[in-house]
């Protein structure tokens, strides 16, 4: 099938930030088959055409870090100081089920396409439940069943390695669905289940992601124990490669950044969450210096709440550019990028989606001007960080199929995959009043 | 008039945090007569009831800082380092007329609707014909021409402080505009010119705003030039006191905080705009634990972009937890409280708005909770701060009228706003053009 949209002001974030102000972008199937200024050769034969209202047309946005199956929690115990041991493990470990889970990934998989983001990064458990959901959602995702000694989704420790096996041969061969395994930490494991993990990465050729450098308890324990960070700590025991994707690296040394860049590691930058919790501001123009890929992640919505990467771009901008008493510094145009290409590479994906060029996969996200925050428009990339927020998000394609039609998800109803999560969610409640 | 509003998750933000989760209000007239839990008695003799659908009812949100007249530059330089030289005083001066700052505030009034925002503060040019587009809008203001030796809207220097005195006295009975008047800053008026506004302040009764300890080079001078604090300095020469709003006070030290606090000087506190120019983060924590007033304000749209609290709200819970060091500190309570009541007191108004309490003007936002984004709500707090954005906005009442409707302007068409503004900008964007 061909598709035509047109009357778009594009932005390709291809490497030279070509754009189209009145753009045109045919796609053939799954693939964006053109694109230029104008009109296309024949555009009046077009069957499938989309009139894009001089709205800004962006590459679908990728969210390199979050928890699919934890919607549940969203606006729970927000500003408590020692929630994760006191709400999260407890609720995860009594409440959390393949339903749950399986109602939750809808509802992300949802609110993740309504703000134009289609290629999410997860770690969580029942992740077999989740890639039917996002499947079913028709979402691009890597979705990673987490390793940790105690799991709600098995019975004996580090169970998960054998789940995580069964669930990356299960879905190996997916079109959009890339299986992988996340190991939580590097300190709620041992270095015998990091290097298992490790092996069925390299096994199946499939990402590896996990939480790196995010706790203050977590640098001392390294420091005090093994004399080193837990970036080296992850190096010397041979976990670093370019199938690595590091969330939220707050605490990184010169040399930790050296290490990074010498593997080829992804970093997904959670500014959002990582400042909600007051644990810090990644280094992330050091490692930008330093080549490192980096991506912006939402981290899962008991910390970050919301899924859009319009939170993240705004503060991106607002808490690098004071970290680094520079303006100027991350301007609109390049932190477009981090949440596009930049995602893209972090996921090495970077060959098929995160840009908008011939040939790669057409996941594209329409940001419509005419609502009353997004005039004028003097410079488009500035009205993306500045001045959107995911409501403006107006049309969604994923893989060639429209995922979102005047603000509303084209193929699903919204409503039936909140009332199908809250009915999930009964015995979740439950154990919230108690705890 | 009476009107019922039911069915609503009401936060009052009275002393108590009162709260009510099914709860109804009762607007007479311009006025809120009643409000509880449930239903009032006699509730189906309403002839005007609204069914909130569970949403979350709020205090119309103050905004204590911002310049309704400069929608035309947003999204224009917003990267570039001396943009004020370079852009805006340029484009001030060639190109802003009273039609095109009527045009923007009539727009910038929507906004601030649209978002929730029931009153505002603003300090620019041509502020008679901007109290007549905030008038034609319902939205509560104050408004205060600016004081600085060559303005747009005056010939000779320092002509508008004539300009100030007259507009004062045409708004003076206003029951939703109130006049003031609003010296620049520090570094842009003489302290002849500032002690003439000071006088005019007085002689009316009306409040008096300025940018404060906003630029590095204003704390550099003053240290130069009279060796101490743009604090002290106005101190000293006796323009602080309770009818004084400082915008910014980004650089203040523990004596600058005691002189405002003896003063009774509130604070509009604009954290997006504020680290989005890397300037810095003003020390809010410290300002409240000395009860010194302090309020949120988005700062002009081309400097904090969008008009909204929601941004600021999120901000706030970011920079100032990470700065603190302390995931606890600025709960979400908290941060709502500055949005709504702590805007009032910064403003004079909290005996009229800024909570719903009985007697109280009727100044009203509702906050849907059916968009993606809002679900699931333990905490309304929560939800607000940490997933809502202005595209949430359900419904507005000021002073009793319904302002919003449907997430609509109840009694205006957008578009034209929008086209007539555009029309007056057309002399703007050829300027912009040769920039």
């Amino acid at each position: 099938m061909k598709q035509l949209l047109y009357n778009a002001n594009i932005l390709t974030m291809n490497d030279n930030y070509d754009a189209y102000e009145n753009g045109y972008l045919v796609i053939q199937d799954n693939v964006i088959q053109e694109l230029g200024e104008g009109l296309p050769a024949g555009y009046h034969t077009y069957n499938e055409k989309y009139d894009c209202g001089q709205g800004i047309l962006i590459p679908g946005m990728v969210n390199t870090h979050t928890h699919v199956g934890m919607i549940p929690f969203r606006s729970l115990a927000d500003d408590v100081p020692n929630r994760l041991e006191r709400f999260l493990f407890p609720l995860e470990n009594r409440a959390m089920t393949a339903d749950l889970a399986y109602a939750s990934a809808k509802y992300a998989a949802a609110e993740m396409q309504l703000a134009g983001v289609t290629t999410c990064s997860d770690m969580y458990y029942f992740e077999d439940d989740i890639a039917s959901a996002v499947k079913e959602m028709g979402s691009r995702a890597i979705l990673a069943e987490t390793i940790i000694k105690k799991s709600p989704d098995t019975t004996a420790d580090y169970e998960t390695l054998d789940y995580a096996e069964y669930f990356i041969q299960r879905w190996l061969e997916d079109d959009l669905i890339t299986p992988g395994i996340a190991p939580h930490a590097p300190y709620t494991n041992s270095t015998e289940s990091l290097q298992k993990a490790a092996a069925i990465s390299h096994k199946y050729n499939v990402p590896i992601m996990m939480h790196v450098s995010e706790m203050e308890h977590e640098m001392v324990y390294y420091a005090e124990q093994y004399q080193m960070s837990p970036v080296a700590y992850l190096d010397s025991i041979g976990l670093l490669n370019n199938r690595f994707i590091a969330a939220h690296c707050i605490h990184l040394n010169s040399e930790d950044i050296q290490i990074l860049k010498h593997n080829q590691v992804g970093v997904a930058h959670c500014i959002g969450a990582n400042t909600k919790s007051a644990k810090g501001v990644a280094p992330v123009k050091e490692l930008i210096n330093q080549e490192v890929n980096v991506g912006l992640g939402t981290d899962g919505p008991s910390s970050g709440n919301t899924l859009d990467m319009f939170t993240q771009m705004r503060m991106v901008a607002n808490f690098h550019k004071t970290y680094n008493r520079d303006r100027s510094a991350f301007a609109a145009q390049e932190i477009v990028g981090l949440a596009t290409i930049g995602g893209a590479r972090v996921l090495n994906m970077a060959d098929e989606i995160g840009s908008l060029e011939v040939g790669k996969k057409a996941d594209i996200c329409l940001v419509e001007t005419q609502s009353v925050n997004m005039f004028p428009v003097f410079d488009p990339y500035s009205a993306l960080v500045y001045s959107a927020n995911a409501g403006n998000v107006e049309a969604v394609w994923i893989n060639g199929a429209q995922r979102v039609l005047q603000k509303q998800l084209a193929q699903h109803d919204l409503r039936t995959i909140r009332s199908d999560l809250d009915s999930s969610m009964s015995q979740f409640k439950v154990i919230v009043s108690e705890l």
